[in-house]
């Protein structure tokens, strides 16, 4: 696979924030590497409140690990 | 995406438990950006137990980071 | 909204599990305020084993938030 | 409601353990007091799986914070 | 109940890992202790993607713990 | 069983989570150690939104932990 992640430490807590959101997309593309099928399915769960809150459940998850990795970018 | 996250820092507790709420909802922002579907799912979950209970979950975890940010507002 | 979250520290463990039971509480609440919907929907969950452990589930991680804040109540 | 939880120190890991399972039984409690309808729901799901696996996810959080209150018991 | 658990510290980190499972399988033991039951209820989760899933899930939550006792093996 | 875990410790980010993929996958793997099942049940999970998620979801757990092993790479 190629290079995706070379550094948990972003500027600003928005960009950890979107960090986190590529690692919980990259959790799943491990997993499901077919792009056709990703599309598909994210339709599905896009639409779902359900789907939705597990999502931001992952979320949550990951930007717990990237805002300890930059201290909370305490100033 | 606009800027909509400076800082994990608030002033009370309570300012962080709302901002955790804010991370909550844009972790759903981001995959489903539509603002009209959202607020028909919305409605779908918040009338279902289930839903909310999910809602509080992903809630609780953001507060742990924001609380860990500002170092539980210890004084 | 009014005050409801002055502080994080407690006297006792068990101040600090109402407390955790509290912020579970008012998660559900940001998202459903009705109080005669959390009634009928709370009648519902508290009757189904499914319903009690996710609530359960919410209390550990905001119990998790609060015993941290009070440095586990070590003496 | 009367004093169950004076403190998270245990002399052992086990016992800390077993705390964990009071803690996790202890937030069912407090949404559902009724000790006849528990006994019902626990007959329920202490023969799912889907619920078993659910009651040890807490008790796995709450273990979290009952290892870290005794700094891993560490020697 | 019978001694099970004397320390949380591995020598290695696959030794960790399987305390977490150990771990997981004793949350579950405590809720229902008959192995008949349990032995069942295995045969079923087994088969179930879902099931697996949110066994692995518990089981990480316990590494958590374990490797952070451990100071995660750092030498 | 075979040694399939020496250290936590690894040289990127990404190896980092591609060792988080690994341990979700062994949870797995102690409760469902036969590689027929196991593949049978990831072509029906991988085609599944919800199990895709519950998938991202372990492996965010487990990357906190292999990310506070690695003192999150901080240069």
């Amino acid at each position: 696979m190629d290079t995706w992640l070379d550094s948990l430490i972003t500027e600003t807590p928005q960009q950890g924030f979107e960090l986190a959101i590529t690692l919980s997309r990259r959790g799943v593309k491990y997993t499901q590497p077919d792009p056709e099928v990703l599309k598909e399915l994210r339709a599905h769960y896009a639409n779902s409140a359900e789907g939705l809150t597990a999502a931001s459940h992952v979320v949550a998850l990951n930007f717990q690990t990237v805002a300890a990795a930059n201290n909370y970018w305490r100033k």
